[in-house]
This record gives C-alpha cells, structure tokens and sequence, in this order.
C-alpha cells in the first residue's frame, strides 16, 4: 500500500508505503511443526531433571524458561513434552537406569545413543518433527547417527545455553534433530544467528582424510568410497585425501608433548587425534568438577552403572597440565582452521561403527568410546560445528557419516549438506547393491 | 496440559505436556510498533536507492527482502516506509542535494547526521517507533547523538548485512534508534541473536578516559563529570581514567609505523587515535573503491557536494601500505579487548561536539569529521558494540555520550546502559541546572 509523502514528514521518507507482520500463527515459519526438549533445558515452573532422580529432587522448579525453546514456540511450534536423557549428560551410550533407555527404532537391539537419547528417539519414531539436544562431547552427533536421523552440533558459543543445566560450558552445544533435511532447515534458519553476509554457497574444497576412515570398523572402504564418489559427482573437483592425523601432528606443536603416550594405542586408532580426545576429556572434567562436584559430594546421588564411575572420576581427579591443554586447543582451532579454510569442508564418520548392543560388556565399550572420541573431538576441541547425516539403514543397522565447517560457517554447512545429500544416498545405493553385506 | 506416558511412546519422554506457540498476533514481540527503513536494505519488488537518483537509475528491482527486515516483520512490526540517506553512504553529515536533508527535530538549523539521516528523523519526530539504520564509519551513532535518540552499531559480524548494500564489507553493520531504551530493547531482542550464555549483567570496570574527552569543544569537562559521577554512583567503583591515547600507542606496534604523520595535527587531537581513524578509512576506501569504483566509472553519477569529492578521491587513490593496516587492526583489537576485557566498558563521546549547521563551510565541516573520525574509528576498526545514548537538548542542541564493549557483548552493553540510564540523567539535570550555559 503506497502513501503519500506530507509536509509533516521532515524529509525524512524516500517512499511511504506498509509492510505488514505476519496476520496469523499459519505464517510463523515452524508453524504446524511439533517438538521434544531434552530434559536439560530450563522450561519455567518444572524442574530440569538432568537425567538423574536424585538431581530432580534436590533442585527446585526453573525460574525461566531457556531462550532456545521460547525462540522454537515464538517460531510456531508445540512442544510435547521432555525426553529423557543419560544422567548429567556423561555419556554418548543413552542407556539410563533410573527412567529407561529409550528404545531405538532404528535398531532395538542397541543403544539409542546419548546424552540426547530420547530427544533422538523421539524423531526417529516419528513422535514429533523436530526435538532439542545439546552436544558437549558428542550427544547430539551420536545419537542421530545411531537413530538415522539429521543432528547438528552448532559452533560452540553460536546458539544460546543460556537456562540450560551445563556439563561443560567450555564445549556445551544446543543442537537439534529432524528427520529430513527440510525441516532441519526450518529449525536452523530459527535457531541459527541470521545469515552474517553473502557467503558463497559452493564449497571450495573438501577434504575427506583416509586415516580417520580406518577408525570405522568394517564399513570403513565403502563409506569412505561412497563420500569419495559423491563428492567428485556433484562438486567435480579433486579431493584432499590427507591423513588428518599427520597434518595434526606437523601443525600443532604442543602435541609434542603427549604423542608417545598414545602412540602404542590399540588399532584402528590414530595417535594424534587420540591425544585430542585425551586433552579435551580432561579440560570437559575439570570443567564438569567446577560446575558439579559440590552436588555431587553433598548429595551423594544414585548414578547407574557406567556413569558413576565417570562421575567420581571426574570429581576426584587432578587436573593435569591445564596449560598445555589450553594451548593445544588455541593450536588445535587454528590448524584446523587453516586446514578447512572458510568455504572447505571436512568429512569424517560420525562415530566408530554400528551403535553397540544394549548392556554391552564395559572393556569392549570403552574401546568403541575411545575411538568414537577421537571422531567427536575434532568439532569438539575446535569449536567447528559439525552435521550427522544419515546414509541408510543396511542388515538392521543404521550407517551416516558427518560434515565439518569451520566455526561460524553453519549455514555453509547446511547448505552444502542441501547440495550433496540427493547424490550421496543414490551413490550409497549403488554400493550396497553392488555389494554383499559386510556384517 | 499434563498427557499420560504411552506404550508407544519408545521410552523416549520423561513428561509429556504442550507448550503453545503465540495464538495470535498481539503476543509477538514487536506487536504495535512501526518502523522504517534505510534506503540501502533490499525490499523484494522495490529498487534500493542508496541516496543517488542515478543509482536507483541504475539498478533493477530487489530479488528479495533483507533478512533483517524480514526478522523485524516477523516479529511483528509494522513497516511504513524508506528512508533517505546520505549518497552512497558516504557521508555523516546527513546533506542530500538530490531527495532534500531529513529536518533535524532537535535542531532544525543544524544536520540530522548521516548516513543514515531519514532513519533517525523519522524516530526523533516520533512518526515511527523505531527504524533500521547501518553504521560503517558513524551512520548510526552520529545522526542518534544528533537527532537525541539511542542508536546501536551492533559488533560487526552479528546481525546480518545480506541484502544490503556494501559500503565497506570490513565494517558494514546493520544497527537501528529508538527514543527510549525499553523499545531499543525489544528491538534489539529480535535482531540480536540469542544470548550465548547466563554472563554476568554487571560491569566489572569502567574506563573513561581523559583524553577522548578532550576532543569534545566546549561540553568536555561537562559530561566528563557526568559520567564520571553516574558511574560511581550506580556502580560504586573506581574509575580508569587512564589516557586511551597513550594506551594505544604503547600497546599497538604497528602505529609507531604512522603516528609521526599525526604529532601535528591541529588540537584538540589525540594522535594515535587519528592513526587508527587514518587506518580505518584507508581500509574503508579501498573496499568502496572494489565495490563501486567500476559503477561510478561507467555510469558517471550526479553526487551532491562534498560526496563527489570523497567518491571520486576514493576510486582513484592508491592503496597504501595494506599489510601494515591490516597489521594494524588486528593489533588494535587485540589491545582494545585486553583494556576492555570481558566485562568492562568504555565510556567516550559519541561525536566531537554538537551538530555542525546546516551547509558549513567546508573547511570547518572537515576539521570537525577529523575528530568526530577520532572517536568513531575505536568501535569502527576494532569491530567492537557502540551504543549512543542522549542526554538531553541543552541551549537549542542534542548532547550525547557513548559506551563501549567487547566483540559479542552486545547484549551486556545494552543492559549495562539500562542499569546506569536513570543515573546518567539525573547526573545530568544536577549538572546542567547548576551551571551556566556553556555556548
């Protein structure tokens, strides 16, 4: 509706004319969409359970709710409850004693994944369209990748963790699962800053190195053929196969100091990335001690097998040379900066292989973990955000592999996701056809 | 409403409820109020003008909407317009020889301030609640402090800029006026992204230093008790007092490259701060001259006086020494962000004085952008939040100060400026009924 310039105006206009806001909910962008909250988030007059019976009684109901989730209902969307999640978000498993572990639907003979089990769980079974995580270590990358589903860890410090129970403030993520890249999309363009600038959409080169391939167990050829293939397909350029354990060794100097220690690690395992892991385990305890071990002393909680031992650990252990590990996580960043570059993108699987069989033996379960942290810490210690995609679900179990960008560049990320997603599944279906199963 | 737990629900929740998106329109955050909009935001159907009839000309049609435009509508506002603003934004001054200068409300006789010179009339004649401006050298705080209403430059980087036409991508922002704080912060809420984390609210140190203040004309010992005064009151801490000046140069290497080119100047100056305004505007030139140098060549634009100058200066000048400024601003940030740290504020005049008069000579109109560059050059090159709060029209003419914060805290710097407001203006009133008129 144009207007007529008046005298009344001082100057002031160019053109009159109205721009109306939305003239109803069917506008807001995530209307008609339902979601979940992981029971770490503040929601105003109920308390946030954090995954543990003894933390739910010993603390009284939230006093406001977490910006994330006033953002995701101002965008439209109904929440319909809150998941269950593993007990003070240590863990990647997602089996919790206390409230049950949410069944995978994907493969309900293994684990959900966690700490965002039932966030994951409730996606994957179709309960609702979206659900809200967070991802410290690797909870909301684990179990989207176990559940077949889209998760995203942020750049850490990008989307608010403000009212929400932190692990590890450090590396404390929100991030969010759907089950297809459109309503991913949706979610994000929510959640996610506006777009900074006109980034170009095309990235500019990826890498895709082979020695973080061979931590996967039996998949690792094919997974690593199906990424090679696709990205050559759709992008038609060369890609950058370089071992990334070496070019973390060469690039980050205080790594010097750690490596022997983990050089004689058990295979498939690469050192370097192995001492990343290392260094950001210990700077997430330390943190997790700051913020917890008072409760825990006082308290005294009931904490389910696999987490107790963490926990105690956790507030019972020195810190170790704190200064080294600052100064190889500023190193690490920078390296991996200069590596991924701002219009690169990294690829590497998400976690180690297929989800664990529930209650599985703990030896052979902290050996999948070990490996699985040598993955999930490279967004971890470097703050770069890091996207879980789905590949299929092959002899009841589902495979994924993930892209990393550098820190800020999440909406590049997601738009190169957009990009590659339709040639990576045609190129997974020919190779499982054309292949006999592997497991 | 509280719902039953089910079988089929995977195990996945820990409490089922509906939390509801908004119902209707009056619950969205910016519902009732107006706005308008700097000619250089992209408006999908509509040509953006950029403050010359030759580039409106010259120029199709937007494809699509700013995506702040686009947030601000969502969020509920209602849009009544353009606004003019100065030539290729290249200008503070707020003189536009083509479409006519904006009135100053508060000073009829006296500029708007530019560039964003309608944005900040239509705001300060109260014929909008709020308007969006952008700032790459000053165009948001100088026309705030001149019209007597708040202005933010938000930290370069956080709030988009797609879809909006570049000065200087290196220091384009997008920041917005309001005449009072509780509207600027409702606006503010949308357009900034979420909080990061649960950070302190309170200012840990305050520095007000000296000689910024001895740019300012005849005000300067004035308002330098103000906020002196306002700032011990609300805070009750000591105040750093210390000479920005002398920091800069002692903590700034490359500047002892420059600063004999800038011991002469003609007072009152601070030399290391004309350095880093020399800085800024080199590096601010040489990026118009790679956005606009080849229109301005072939389509030979009409530009008003003392635009056509800088313009034409700018795309035939030689670069200079790019390595040592960017050398430079990167060293000016880092010592900015240790003087300021996390959670401290600087506290320095908005511009040096008050608004020049209508049609100045251009020889004193230069020497007062010299020292208005000065101060406006510290948040420019370093990428740091401004906000420019009014404190009153004394003797016909707006007065104004600024505070300054840390790369990301703009948030912090809003709520420090609501915190210290009301004290601020009393100081005020005490000071200037006490006093003789100063002009």
């Amino acid at each position: 509706m144009a207007m007529e310039l008046e005298a009344g105006d001082y100057g002031a206009f160019m053109e009159k004319f109205e721009l109306l806001p939305p003239q109803s909910e069917q506008q807001l962008p995530l209307h008609g969409l339902t979601f979940a909250i992981k029971d770490i988030f503040d929601i105003s007059g109920r308390v946030t359970g954090f995954g543990n019976p003894d933390w739910a009684r010993t603390h009284a109901p939230a006093a406001a709710t977490s910006p994330v989730v006033l953002a995701t209902l101002a965008a439209g969307a109904t929440s319909v409850g809150k998941t269950v999640m593993d007990e003070m978000a240590y863990s990647i498993n997602g089996e919790n004693a206390h409230y049950g572990t949410p069944t995978n639907p994907c493969a309900p003979d293994r684990v959900p994944g966690g700490s965002s089990s039932g966030s994951a769980v409730a996606v994957a079974a179709k309960l609702v369209d979206f659900a809200l995580g967070t991802d410290t270590g690797g909870s909301v990358r684990v179990p989207a990748a176990y559940c077949g589903i889209f998760g995203l860890r942020p750049s850490h410090g990008l989307v608010s963790t403000e009212n929400v129970t932190p692990m590890s403030q450090m590396f404390d993520t929100v991030g969010w699962f759907a089950r297809d890249l459109s309503t991913f999309s949706r979610v994000s363009n929510v959640l996610l800053p506006l777009p900074a600038d006109n980034t170009t959409k095309q990235p500019l080169q990826f890498t895709i190195p082979k020695d973080c391939f061979e931590i996967l167990g039996s998949l690792k050829d094919q997974t690593y053929q199906i990424l090679n293939a696709s990205v050559t397909k759709r992008f038609g350029e060369a890609v950058d196969n370089r071992n990334l354990g070496e070019f973390v060794s060469n690039n980050v100097p205080t790594i010097g100091k750690f490596i022997s220690d983990f050089s004689e690690s058990e295979a498939p395992s690469v050192p370097a990335l192995s001492v990343i892991s290392y260094v950001m385990r210990c700077l997430q305890r330390s943190e997790f001690k700051a913020n917890h071990a008072e409760w825990v002393k006082t308290v005294k909680p009931n904490l389910g097998p696999g987490i107790r031992e963490r926990v105690y650990e956790a507030i019972i252990s020195a810190d170790g040379p704190m200064e080294d590990f600052h100064a190889l996580k500023t190193e690490f960043k920078s390296a991996l900066s200069a590596l991924v570059k701002d219009d690169g993108i990294l690829a590497i699987p998400t976690v180690p292989g297929s989800p664990p069989k529930l209650r599985m033996e703990a030896g052979a379960l902290e050996n999948f973990r070990a490996r699985a942290f040598s993955l999930l810490s490279i967004a971890g210690l470097s703050g770069f955000c890091q996207l879980s995609i789905p590949l299929g679900v092959r002899d009841g179990v589902p495979v994924s592999v993930s892209l990393v960008a550098r820190h800020g560049a999440d909406r590049f990320l997601l738009s190169v996701a957009q990009e590659l997603y339709g040639t990576l599944k045609e190129e997974t279906k020919k190779a499982w056809s054309s292949s006999q199963s592997s497991l």
